[in-house]
Formats: C-alpha cells, structure tokens, sequence
C-alpha cells in the first residue's frame, strides 16, 4: 500500500544538448558573486569550462572558482569551501561536474553562515540547516547520482574513516541543473560504467523492499528496462546521443525522490559501499557493485516475491517450470550477468579491499531497517568475505 | 531520440488518508480571503466539504462559496467566477472536486484580473496571463484529468459548440494538492471508470507517437501496467485504498509533464472527445473510450512497431507466431477487452451522438499533427463513424 507521503521537487531542469543556452538567462535570477565548483580539470579540456564561463560573463557575474573538488569530497575541502563561500558573500554556487562536485556544493551552501563544524553538525548529527542558506546550481558532467535534482550530499573523513550521506530538503536541492548528454561524452570508460551501476542500485535500494503493489514500482521497473537497455548501448559506443540521453534522464529520476514516495528503502548496499569507500577511497558505484550480489543473496528469503517479480518484469525471465524462489535467484545471475557486460567490478578485493579491513568496514557501516532483512556486523563481514 | 526540453513542476503534494492535516498549515502562505469552487454538493453529502471548512476555519480564512462548477465548466459560469474573485479580492482559489473544478478555479485564477474576454483570450486565441493571477489550491475527489499537477483547463462554449482546453505555464499550476484517495471512494462507478479510462488516454496519447527509444516511454509502460491491474481490483471494489491510492498516483503523473519530455504527443483522441463534449455534454472519459479503437485503427500503420511493442510490454501478449502487425493489432484487443472489463462506453451512439451530428463534431475537432498519421476531415468523419 501507498503510504502517506508529500512530494515536491524545486528543481527545474534544462535537458539536451542545448541547454547551457539556457545558462544566461537562469544567471540573471540571482546576484553578482558565482562561486564555480569544479573537480580536477576535466571542464577545461572538453570544452564545458569554456561554454559556462561564457554565460557567467554574458550574465555580467564576478567569478570566484573553486577547483579541485575530489571524487570523493572531504570534511577538509568541505571547511575550505564554506570559508571561501564566506569570504566573497557568494550570491550563488555554480556547481560543474558529476555528483560529487554539487554533493559538495550543496554542502558548502548550508556551511557558509554556519559557524558550527559543518562535518559534525550535517553528517555526523545529521542536523537541519539554521543558517543562511546559499542557492547552488548544477551543470552535469557526470551522470549516476542524481545529485541534480536531489538535496543528497555525501562527505568522506578519511581521518575517522567514515563516509557519509546527509539529505537535505528543498530549501538546499539545486535551483536549476543543466543537462547536457553530450557533456558526459569524455567521461572515462570506468567512471561512466559505475556511474550506470550507481544508478542501478539507487532504483534498487528503493525498489527491493516492502511487500506492497505500487504504482512507484512499477515506474522503476520501467527505469530499469531503460536503464539495461541503453547501457547496452553505451558500453559499446559511449558516444551515442539516444543512449546517453536516456541514461542521463533515467539517473536524474532514479533518485530525486520520486522512487521512495509512498513505501520504504533499503540502502544497505549504499551504507557498506560507502563504508568500503572510506577505507579505499574507491570510485562509488563500483563499491556498489562489488557487493550486491552477495548482499542480495543474503536478503533474498525475505522478499521471494518481489525479487521473482523483478525477474520476469526487468531481466524478461519466464516464470515457466521455476519455483518462485529459483525465479528469484534467476534475478540475481541477470544482474550478475549484466555487470559483467557493462563491465563493473564483482569484488571488492580489486578496489584494494585486504582480509584486515573487513572488521572496521562492518563497523564503518550504518545499519538501516527498511529492507527485506537487517544485518548485523557478523552477516555483513560475512557479506564482504563472499563479495572478495 | 529524447529532444531537448525543459521540466519543472512546482506543485507541493500532500498524499495519503491524512493529507487534510496538512490544509491548513497550507493555508498560512496565502491573505485572508479564500475563494471556495466546487461542484454539485457531493462533498457535502461524504464529509469532504466538512473537512475542508474545518481547516478552514483553523486557518481564520474568510470563505466566498462558489458552488455549481459543473462537469462541463462554461464559458459562461468562468465569466461569472472571474468576477466574484475580483470584487471579493480574494487570496486564494482553493478548488475541492476534480478535475472540472480545478480546471475552473484555474481560469477564474487568470481572468480575475483581465478585462479580456477570457473565453476568447486563453481558449480561442490561447494567449497567456498577463494580469494577475491568483493562486490556486486543490483537494481532490475525483481521479482522471491530472488537474492536481498540471496547467490545464478545458472549458466549454455551448452556444459556439466547443469545448477548448488551454495548458498554462507554471505560474497558473495548483500551489498544493490535497489527495486522499478514500475521498475517492464515494464517485459514482460510472465517474470513476471514465476517469480510469481518462489516465490510460492520458498515457496513450503521449505513448503512441515517436519512433524513438526514449526513457519516458518505459515509465508510460510501468503506469499502464500499474493502472490496468488495479482498476481491475477497483471495479470489484471501489473501497480497496491499495488500488485507488495507486490509481490517484498513477493519474497524477499520467499528465503532469513528464511523460512529454523530449518526445512528440498526439492528443487526437482527446480533441475528437472534446468535440463530442461540447455535441452533447458527455462525460469526458466515455468520448474518449468510445472513439479510441477506431481512431489507433486508423493510424496504427504510421506507428507498427510501438504498437507491437505496447502489446508486449503492457498487455503482456507473446509475439511467438505473429507478425509484428499481428502484434500490433492485438494491442487494440487488448485495450477494448479492458475497456469492457472496466465498462467504458465503446460506442458514441450511447453518448447521445447521432449521425447528423458526425460532420459538426469532426468540424468542431482541432486536428494536431504530433502523431503517427495526420487525419483529415473526411478520416475523422469516418473514425466517428466506425465508433458507432
């Protein structure tokens, strides 16, 4: 059953391979003073950091930039950038890059004016803002997170070994994203695949638990026909328009709320990977992948039912002479068998995972209750030893 | 190939069996002075009127009925709520009803404060506001027209025989919805199938046109399928909330944008069932069924291969020993053998039509051309006529 739910999204999006067009016009809403937040000089070489600048100066702004943003962000970059934020009286944050640069931004918008540690107070204590907040913006060069039209922002302290998600309200989501298929061309092969994963697993942390008949499901299993369908695609010509644009849109809508309306998550598989993350600093989608499929086989009993439904509704498997359960199972080796078509990682050992980690890993992990089965430390060092 | 566009949807959802908790903290975002549309006065024979005034009241709004927006709304009856809005200066249109009188509230909302004509501004010459315009909120109790979400407003003129819908932009979409789907359970079977019918047209008219690969078509394919298993659980009892509560949802987002981005639409279905509207006052959902097999009949060679593959994908049909063609034509069995189960009108002689009506009504059909095939005067003559 649909539970009780309020749905908004403040986000507007401006989608094709025209839209930075657009990027000008959009400028013109907010003051003088851009922070732009980049990672490591990408944008220079495809010719994006050429396209934004030239609407950030078509739109009269003084820009302050912001390089250097790492894939996976940290409290320390985090502090340095609420300070810059601080020091210029930014009137916007222009965020151009993949989801960890606008996770990033969006958590310097919300540290800016706080004096309070921003690590602490949103990660750790997971808190609300109550300062001012800055509004950011979004040019995607990256797709999977869906950080463009989502308040999610993900911080890593490799100090204290942990990585963690904070989701922010609609006060902090982006104002506007631009997306521009095209943008993601350059993308590395590697990268561009775990981004294809990361998007996977998101519909599947939200898909994979209750027991219930919802609409919200079944507009994820069309997501993921999508999905399987063009990365096919992609993995072959990463320079497909039609099938970049289409994972590019099915990204944005796997995680910007709409999936989770009305029933309960899992996430798990975000909570460990994020835990493999913080000890290896490895890319995030493959650490997803790496342990899904000894995950799911740890909760499948708990949900037969729906992992049978996804079988025949996704991967296309008859249901013909299986028992519910070997339909269910049949899932799992699609989903095993598409990984190694698009070519992600199945275990953890080649992301620099040793024996020694497995402890603190299962430690670094939060455990959540929405999904088919909650986990204890043991079944989740038990999890990672079949996922090596 | 997914074109260019732009999405944003600035509507505020308030979902499930307590959603009216949430009016009259609502409410505190608009002036004292609350414009109340609804209908016939069913809301006051099931408590919903009851319920809206309560919060109301918790609100210290001052509150100017208009009752008596009919299914049909006039051009006549918006000229006559334009001006009740404006001489009351009122804050807030809050439509309760569905998709009529929100549809309504949405023209009084633009025509309060023009001194055009608004029959002939918006509908026939379809301008857009340049007055101010009043905000609208909704609660709704009847599911079809996606109204809750979405700029439109179709209104009707008797005297000149049509009935013209007008899509507004964002600043003319309901601020909040209030859906509850047990506010649902009290529509007349009859009303409630023609609206289940309404969100499968809703879904086609975007669905069946393109050739392209485009995410948004696999989320049309999960709806479909959400909407055709739980009608078939609804029509045997209206009062299961699972299945209405999905339905709710499913309509929402049936015609609230989304499922146009980046593709072409069709929408002849829907101005062929306008123009036998303002014939003959029918109930919208029944001219939409009743002329739907003849009408994909007719272009379903301009579009065999998304026909074949909406029998597979929705309708579950097995392509084995059949022709693509075959395929496709099973698809309209499958859409007629639902239309029957659910019990939607399949003939417009049952809507009151009569032959010398045919050539006025194909007259008085707006003739788009986003679609698989672009018929002419005479085809739609002859569509009217295969629907008798």
């Amino acid at each position: 059953m649909l539970g009780n739910f309020v749905y908004s999204n403040p986000t507007k999006l401006y989608f094709g391979d025209d839209a930075i067009k657009n990027l000008s016009d959009e400028l013109k809403n907010y003051g003088p003073r851009v922070l732009l937040t980049y990672g490591g000089g990408s944008i220079k070489r495809n010719g994006v950091y050429d396209d934004v600048m030239a609407a950030l100066k078509a739109a009269g702004k003084e820009v302050i930039e912001l390089p250097g943003v790492m894939p996976n962000p940290t409290a320390q970059k985090l502090r340095e950038g609420a300070k810059i934020a601080r020091d210029n009286d930014v009137d916007l944050i222009l965020a151009v890059g993949g989801g960890s640069t606008i996770d990033y931004s969006k958590g310097v918008s919300v540290s800016a004016w706080c004096d309070e540690d921003p690590w602490e107070k949103y990660y750790l204590r997971q808190e609300e803002p109550s300062c001012k907040i800055i509004p950011v913006g979004s040019v995607l060069t990256m797709v999977g997170t869906g950080s463009e039209m989502n308040g999610g922002s993900v911080i890593t302290n490799h100090e204290q070994k942990l990585k963690i998600g904070k989701v922010f309200g609609d006060n902090v989501m982006p104002k506007f994203s631009i997306l521009n298929p095209r943008y993601t061309f350059t993308v590395p092969k590697r990268q561009m695949v775990a981004g294809f994963y990361d998007i996977m697993c998101h519909i599947l942390e939200q898909y994979l638990s209750d027991h219930d008949d919802n609409t919200t499901d079944y507009i994820a299993e069309g997501l993921m026909r999508s999905l399987v369908h063009s990365s096919r695609i992609a993995v072959k010509n990463p320079e497909d328009y039609e099938a970049r644009s289409n994972i590019m849109w099915t990204a944005t809508w796997a995680l910007n709320t709409l999936l989770k309306m009305g029933k309960s998550t899992d996430w798990m598989v975000h909570m460990i990977g994020q835990a493999i993350g913080a000890y290896t600093d490895a890319t995030h989608g493959m650490t997803l992948s790496a342990v899904s499929i000894a995950y799911y086989r740890h909760i499948l009993d708990g949900g037969v039912a729906k992992f049978a439904r996804w079988a025949q509704a996704v991967w296309g498997i008859s249901a013909d002479g299986k028992t519910e359960r070997e339909l269910a199972l049949a899932s799992l080796d699609a989903l095993k068998g598409w990984m190694d078509e698009i070519g992600v990682a199945t275990e953890i050992t080649s992301l620099g995972v040793t024996e020694d980690m497995l402890d603190g890993i299962a430690r670094a992990t939060f455990i959540l209750n929405g999904g088919y089965k909650v986990l204890d430390h043991d079944e989740i060092v038990q999890v990672l030893k079949e996922s090596m």
